[in-house]
């Protein structure tokens, strides 16, 4: 009769837990993605929980060692985001833009993505496949009793992890191996909601609607290419022939998405999932002395600000040449994130820097305009403080979000692969003395900020919900768990429409046979 | 050059009206959805808002005096939901259910149904037209410079007004003229989104697929009989002949859904929808003295408390009897709110009343089960307070609430066509004394209040989010003008299977040919 006692005393330390400070695992994504999870790990951190982070030994950005949390390291390569793969990707990415624009250097593009993320799941499944093999890590990972798991599904090892132990799971999530989050699990009319890639608004022409079901058609393709083959295998071997990898994603509990409808167009949605585009932003800080002078000396004019985002300072040297040498026409000061070369070009009124407080920067009242690279951070900042862009995309994503940008009318994209010194000051120019980008951002600004809850406390009380109610299941449809074709109700209007076509051709029948009768025997009685 | 500094003024005038206090025009529609109405308007007022209601003269509940807001009174009849139409429709609707269960009598209740709502619209139009008609009316409301139309649109006077006038709309809603409001505005797979009426869950075998097809079929024919035949020509005549009523309906800015995911199945849903299900409720209040004296002496078997709503007192004598028989039976106590003839079989643990503190009852600790026909407000109620439920379902929506609510384990219903005194004792001793009623609702209720924010205040943040950014386009998707084939992308599909085709039949034709001319030459040489 003790057992129960026990467990009444195990159930209460449990509960005592996840009241005090709860318990979580985190499965994150090297490179820019790391940045944003560090952002939810330590708040979490600050209000009492603790975090142990999976990584491997041969990472980018994840540090073994931190005040935040307490690591796993796996014995393993990081796959397709360590510093040297991506670096090479990038060089490639900037050699086929430049080498001409258009419909085909777009799929060429994609298909260089797909190359990379097929490498970065093949490295994931080996990962995997270590950390389920291991039977003393894995009785430690159940010994530990976590609450949840938090993960970046871009890649599926999260995903993978929390089905095998047994635990809830939440998603920091933009991209899944569906596209945008979003995807994966509302419905998504291809008619008025995008593809990421399609370069195309909620407003299509016909010719733009045939575009994004190709891009669709693409995607479809790249799941096939990239998920299918890497993790097929893998999930049959450890969840068993009849689960589909797909279904193990969809049922995670909440999707916290790094968006909001500032950023995002407006689209179907569901009840799990939680906006928390911009719960990276904070109020600016004070500048450095120095910076600050220099800000304070452009008067007037204000300043501009330039950062392509931390990971690319590969900018071919001519384009560097071509702004610095546009930005030194200008009677703006500028604050220019250069880790290259130093271009001969470069102006009195341009300050080149190793590194800025991008934030503190935005928030700065002399700040005019942002040139940005259009990763999902720095537009959120921009929003966030309201200062128009001129984008300068490269890769991955930044296309897609600078289009975005582009259509709310706060953001002028110039094209790499056409952008000479004219075209960047035309561009700049406009993004300063047309006011309505300033006033779309301003707006977009106002509207971002005019929210009930800030997007970081959202995302954290949807956390310790999970944690409090060990799971979200009321939010969560199971429609996940149907066949294509039960879901679209194909079956029901199949089996309806055979019945209406029986019931016509019944009808039919007997017309015609009446009508036979009839005429015959009228037949009969002429002869 | 004194023109721009007016209007200036005027602009400085309106942004501190909308900070001090906002103006709001309410369209309501009379009945149970006024008392939900009137819980908004006494919040806005409170929170120093002026609030303008639009009433016909022979109405229901909307009394012209109030110190929460001032009337403009329409002299019309206020169509089917004045009293005795009401109450003639719900003796009507008990006799159907009492003749039989089963799958006509519900068509033939839905069609009942129909006719009052087709009766409810006709009113509308003659009202609505009388009010555009109104010159110096339609002066006056443009001169008042509303900030917002708050309406109930189960009835479409709020839309037109709105935009007649070209102000924000916002909803308090959970009905539309297309059955549940998501219905008209979110995608909602019928594989998994069970229509209301249809008595199904979110989970449904082939054949309840089939049933919840049909019912989405009938509400389409009770939208062509209700809606088009009122609406149309009205639509046309006001708003021009391209215009469709139904795009007027999905334009509203923000709908404050009487509805959460502790009641409603999950399912898809749009940005612009704010759920405020239970917004009406609220702590308990300590109860009259004598009644808290009768409570008390129920000991630890507790209170059982049983309410059919304000609206109905017409359950039939025998049934009354009934349930009386079967509470006699029972050790706990009883308090019966019933305005009919008292039974005869009422026992001493029994006690009648005109009127009960409903929400202070529930919030009750001796309180043990509400019997209760399934009106939202109430059902909102017992899950608020953590209360199970027997429920009697009569008319409207109820049978739909009781569903979900015997779906999530938390009510056991009887069947007004069938229930007698065992049936009746049988399903309250069920919900009293298997645990699983009782906890399943105490997990609901704290689902139900783990939320970010109360759902009034929710609801109040979007009123004013409205009136501050003069709508919520930002949130809204237009894709309600798009053409039902442009939608759902059947003319790309077309397309792109008709290239396909052609395609396939270019290659047949030529390999025929190249076939034919080889085949030939052969024959020719072998000849």
């Amino acid at each position: 009769m003790h057992q129960p006692a026990l467990v009444t005393v195990a159930v209460l330390l449990f509960s005592l837990t996840t009241v005090y400070g709860g318990n979580v695992l985190v499965f994150p994504l090297d490179g820019s993605h790391w940045v944003n999870m560090k952002v939810l790990i330590e708040e979490l951190h600050s209000r009492g929980h603790s975090i142990t982070v999976i990584r491997p030994t041969t990472n980018w950005y994840i540090k073994e060692k931190s005040p935040h949390y307490s690591c796993i390291t796996i014995p393993v390569s990081g796959g397709g985001f360590v510093e040297e793969v991506f670096s090479l990707f990038v060089t490639r990415q900037l050699q086929i833009q430049r080498e001409g624009g258009g419909f085909w250097s777009r799929i060429s593009l994609e298909l260089e993505l797909v190359k990379l993320f097929y490498e970065l799941h093949k490295d994931l499944v080996v990962m995997m496949t270590m950390i389920f093999e291991d039977a003393e890590l894995m009785q430690s990972l159940r010994d530990a009793y976590y609450d949840l798991v938090l993960t970046d599904p871009a890649i599926g090892g999260g995903v993978f992890l929390a089905h095998r132990i047994g635990l809830p799971l939440v998603f920091n999530v933009r991209w899944t191996v569906q596209g945008d989050g979003h995807f994966a699990i509302a419905p998504s009319p291809l008619s008025y909601v995008p593809l990421p890639g399609a370069l195309l608004t909620d407003k299509m022409t016909f010719q733009e609607r045939v575009i994004n079901v190709l891009f669709y058609l693409f995607t479809r393709f790249q799941i096939a290419y990239v998920i299918d083959s890497n993790y097929i295998p893998f999930v049959h071997r450890y969840f068993g022939p009849d689960v589909h990898y797909m279904s193990l994603f969809q049922a995670a509990d909440i999707w916290l998405m790094r968006n909001d409808f500032t950023f995002e167009f407006p689209r179907p949605t569901m009840p799990n999932v939680v906006y928390m585009g911009g719960f990276q932003c904070k109020p600016s800080k004070p500048l450095p002395q120095d910076m600050e002078d220099f800000v304070q000396k452009s008067g007037d004019h204000g300043v501009i600000m330039m950062s392509l985002g931390t990971l690319v300072g590969q900018l071919p040297e001519d384009i560097a040449e071509d702004i610095a040498a546009a930005f030194a026409k200008l009677p703006q000061r500028v604050i220019w994130r250069h880790t290259g070369k130093r271009p001969t070009s470069v102006g009195n009124n341009t300050l080149l820097v190793d590194w800025l407080p991008q934030n503190d920067l935005l928030g700065h009242p002399k700040t005019r305009a942002f040139v940005a690279h259009g990763g999902t951070n720095g537009v959120q900042e921009a929003i966030y403080h309201g200062v128009p862009i001129v984008g300068l995309p490269l890769v991955f994503d930044q296309h897609d979000n600078l289009n975005r940008m582009r259509s709310k009318g706060v953001a002028k994209i110039v094209d790499i692969a056409t952008v000479d010194r004219d075209i960047f000051l035309e561009a700049v120019k406009a993004v300063l003395y047309e006011p309505s980008y300033r006033e779309n951002m301003q707006r977009l600004s106002r509207l971002h900020r005019d929210q009930p809850m800030k997007p970081l406390d959202r995302a954290m009380f949807w956390i310790e919900f999970v944690m409090r109610n060990k799971g979200a299941a009321h939010l969560r449809t199971e429609s996940y768990k149907m066949s294509w074709f039960t879901y679209h109700s194909v079956d029901v209007v199949a089996m309806l429409l055979a019945i209406v076509l029986l019931i016509m051709l019944v009808i039919i029948l007997a017309v015609r046979f009446l009508w036979r009768k009839v005429f015959c025997r009228r037949k009969v009685k002429h002869e």
